[in-house]
């Protein structure tokens, strides 16, 4: 994400409010650890103010939330992590981290971590505001339903007043546009706001939403920023965290469309937020892509193909039915074909697995021909081995690899061969008995059958 | 299902017809024996009148339609089954019951086997209107195009007239309101007024939707039940029937998420009508669960996996790409990998088979390690036999193992090993040969087609 | 396709505008070589001209654009082919075929390849205007948004003109009637008219559009037949690509369901342009046929399969998890199983291969079965080689057979062998080593590891 920041010379914090316990979600996992595209929601917000130029992070976490607080930490290493002891309110919430506030930033932004599609250029548009001289800047959305939301009353570039809905007239009832909880604050003011907002209300709790009161009844500008409503969807249960994967789903599709790759049922194609599709990828109808995948121009990655971690180069060919895990590196022009597992392996150019094999822990050659039901016995109950195959080997089916172990280049391993030694390059290796055969041995065999009523297929 | 059922103390006989020829399903099968989520549309059926609290239920069959009778009898043992010898109308397919219905029930319900979304609430809120005093409750959904149905003229709570489109002035066209066909009869009224309908219409048919008209005349009470159209719909062909499949799925999959599942992408898992998941059971995109599946707390169900009569203990891990046949029991923690078909055998706690597997008809025990390849070989051509291994086993790659045989605890199998007698506890058992290898064969052999035109790749 | 064409008497002529860059495809290839339902969008029109009657067809492309020139040639073998040098609009790209047009035909069509989902119904009924005396017939459509179209004025059947969207009034910009772009000439006219048309616009372009303009100037006949707005859609980049491949899966598949197949999940299943589903075929959620694939009656198809250039015969099973490549002749009630791959492959009627094999090049005869992990090592890494296994062979698990090699009828495989010579009927042939179990071994093993730190589960 590389959202262009139109404030980019005025340093900015932004807290993260991650402390709900999302109760409807019911889950053992903190809500804002639950996954979206192969990232956690707490993520997804700390990703987009990132790119939205936020120079420092403070996360808000519930009491002995140590996971939240170490999720923040692995994505942002500088992020510092306040605690919420006691629950009342957003505004409370807020100033969980008024240490960091007080250290003086030209924008303080406050986002959710629950809601977790909001783009790093809206962010970037809610600092614009406060850099056209508004000190408080509120993000807003024409809602589909607007029932039970705070209505954002306006009067052109000014937001007057949030209205809840309960105290709303018939007629600012009728007012589309509502609040969507995300704001932008001067820093010179945000302390001061945020202390001055009370707690006159049934719950006896402190609301963010009060800044705009607070700021209005000072003379200060208040302006509105208007995003999708799709954009600002709060994930409370799993049916929402579900809409919000197949809106993000949708994001991401389009942009690997727009930017060259052919998804041919976008429908069914599940990307990571990091993926990385190159120009003329085509990918067949379902194909799920974990995290950190990358694939370069020309590739082509057959149905039911389900990566992570991989990177394959141009011009190969995945699947139908291959899985690639984390290390796969498949070269230019490679094959991996339908039922091929490959693991922290490297694949040179032009090398084929086509069929039903296990290859982990394995540096391939180029042009290697890897024949069907080849594996890699990589694990012997404690360690992990690796297998060395050289440059265009030739490996026949059912062979077992007991790693560790070296096939030179250009050898030649007999099919169905236990391979445990190593083998030169140019020379055949193989570990099989000799066929015996005995003459109308299954006749027999049948005949013993014959009367049982065990014929029973499978 | 468990729906409240505000009728309890009454008895209550459901009276299904399941008559239909469903020509238009162009297929040689009865229309109503076929599957949504894995059941039969009559098995459907069957189910919610059985959660709604019928007492009895009798089927009305098609003549010679065995295959129908025998289906409504697995789901429901006690079912009488009547034949319609004569297709002449609604009314007097429910007469085909006549037997039945006089032996005297509070209530009568009439429902179809072609109409499978209707649910127990559904059933047990007409049930409550005969408990209110209505001697007939109809079924209604506001269509969306109410084009060619029958129009419910109703006035508060009573039902004054069923309209069919053809008779219906301008006005009434405009009535969204429609019959949907099922009905609800108060037991002491259901065979006089059933009796009492003629066939007085173009096609000489005795229709149920008169039963109103003749309770109307007596002045007897009739009133009005509202469902959602999706959940009246009726299937007379294979579009149909997917539309709803999809509706169907559609309740499962908010059904599961609300009881505390993940599903990350919903629209791609097909549930079953029995699929029983846990809580914090993740389900990736690609899933597929036919009839009998049960996950426990905190599994994750992989993509591309497809999962029948299986249960997966708490924490199991399962997939992508894993198959799970009847009787896989896949014990707590215990994970199954890619392309690993699993079928009658249990898997220990902790146990792992992570790629290219067959385990079939086996009882593999705790922490037991199934390498890639692995395949027990349970079938001779006649008889099925049981592989058993013990806890803590390593059986390494490519391993055949040929049924009967057990391998002891904590034994260790050589890769590519067929093991056709049984291993001690503690053991080490190969069988495989010694690995020849020759110097510069392989170079020999490719000289051989240096100048052949043959060089193809498959 | 066999759409009725009631000019069948009257000679056609269609050229196909071919030569658009494509710049907003972002791709190597050429736009109208990209596919849709495994059929590039250029051989889409012309299958649909060629259902539509067409006696000739002129396809014209850009400079140097070999590649649609062959893929012409390959779907219609006798079309010509014109290369339009500049791009100087439309109606200059048809005169690239001034040749052809010259030559006298009744009707003269012009399509866009660009533009794949036109039916040849629609194609007939443009040819219908002609035959009905109109020179020139117009394909329109409603558009749900007109912004940015030419739209049609038309007065009862007439269309009086095309007016731009720049040029139109107010008023005339509330019609939602829009050009298509596709044109049906009278032959008698044709050259006349496109020669007429000038340049006189901004672009200095010449446009097909003008067409109607000069005509009606004639005195001549103008209709308009509308199409659905679907139907018409163009195709600019890979967003509206997919949004085509939708459109056209959604035909495939309602026509597939209504000539009496079941597909569960049908908006998971996606068709080629030539599949063809027998009477009750049941096609389960998740299943993808590439070109070439025939099902015969009462087959079933489980999820997960990938099926191309194969038949499957009246009552056989496949999958889940199977793949048919090229060549797969899966017989009468056969089973294929899971992570099952078949290449070039005939498979006898009631034979299986129910598990995790390879069978290439190969010939199966009746009521085989056929082993899990069964593997046909038909490639020496020059040449591929066959193998055949007679009727009611049984070859036991994780069997290699290096082709060429022939199993008698009959004849049993040991499970775990590597047949290299051939078996002849009824006999027994094992190859594989004797099982050697050392006592103790694995303890030992494990005792060397209890101290380690590298416990590590893959």
């Amino acid at each position: 994400m590389n959202a262009s920041n139109p404030a980019a010379a005025r340093r900015c914090l932004v807290v993260v409010l991650a402390a709900g316990e999302g109760k409807r979600m019911q889950s053992h996992k903190p809500k804002v650890l639950h996954a979206l595209a192969g990232r956690s929601l707490l993520a997804h917000v700390l990703h987009a103010v990132s790119a939205a130029g936020a120079d420092a992070v403070s996360v808000v976490v519930g009491p002995g939330r140590d996971d939240v607080a170490a999720e923040a930490r692995r994505v942002r290493p500088d992020a510092t992590v306040y605690v919420q002891a006691e629950r009342l309110g957003t505004a409370h919430a807020v100033l969980a981290a008024r240490e960091e506030i007080a250290r003086g930033y030209d924008d303080v932004i406050v986002a959710f971590a629950d809601t977790p599609l909001v783009t790093a250029e809206t962010f970037c548009r809610l600092r614009a505001e406060l850099a056209r001289g508004a000190t408080v800047a509120v993000l807003g959305f024409e809602a589909s339903d607007p029932n039970g939301y705070g209505r954002l009353i306006v009067e052109s570039d000014d937001l007057l007043a949030i209205r809840e809905h309960k105290d709303a007239t018939e007629e600012e009832r009728r007012i589309p546009l509502c609040n969507a909880g995300l704001m932008a604050l001067a820093g010179s003011e945000a302390l001061a706001l945020l202390e001055a907002i009370g707690q006159d209300n049934a719950q006896r709790e402190f609301y963010l939403t009060d800044a705009v009161a607070v700021a209005r009844a000072r003379g200060l500008t208040t302006h509105v920023v208007v995003a999708d409503e799709a954009e600002v969807q709060g994930i409370n249960d799993r049916v929402q965290l579900a809409q919000a994967e197949a809106t993000l789903q949708s994001r991401l599709r389009l942009a690997a469309m727009r930017e060259g790759a052919t998804l041919q049922a976008p429908e069914t194609v599940f990307l990571s937020a990091d993926t990385r599709l190159g120009r003329d990828v085509v990918v067949e109808p379902h194909v799920v892509f974990g995290p950190g995948v990358t694939v370069e121009d020309g590739a082509v990655i057959h149905s039911f193909s389900h990566l992570e971690g991989a990177r394959i180069r141009a011009g190969a060919s995945v699947g139908p039915y291959a899985r690639l895990r984390p290390g796969a590196d498949i070269g230019e022009g490679a094959r991996v074909g339908n039922f091929v597992e490959i693991k922290n392996a490297t694949l040179g150019a032009g090398a084929k697995a086509n069929h039903l094999s296990y290859l982990g822990d394995a540096t391939i050659g180029a042009k290697v021909n890897i024949g069907a039901g080849t594996i890699t016995c990589n694990y012997d109950g404690f360690r992990k081995h690796r297998t060395e195959i050289g440059a265009g080997a030739f490996v026949g089916s059912n062979s077992s690899l007991v790693a560790p172990v070296v096939i030179g280049e250009g050898a030649f391993i007999g099919s169905g061969s236990v391979v445990t030694m190593d083998v030169p390059a140019d020379a055949l290796a193989v570990g099989r008995a000799r066929q015996v055969t005995k003459d109308g041995w299954a006749q027999k065999f049948r005949e013993t059958f014959s009367d049982a009523s065990t014929k029973k297929s499978e």
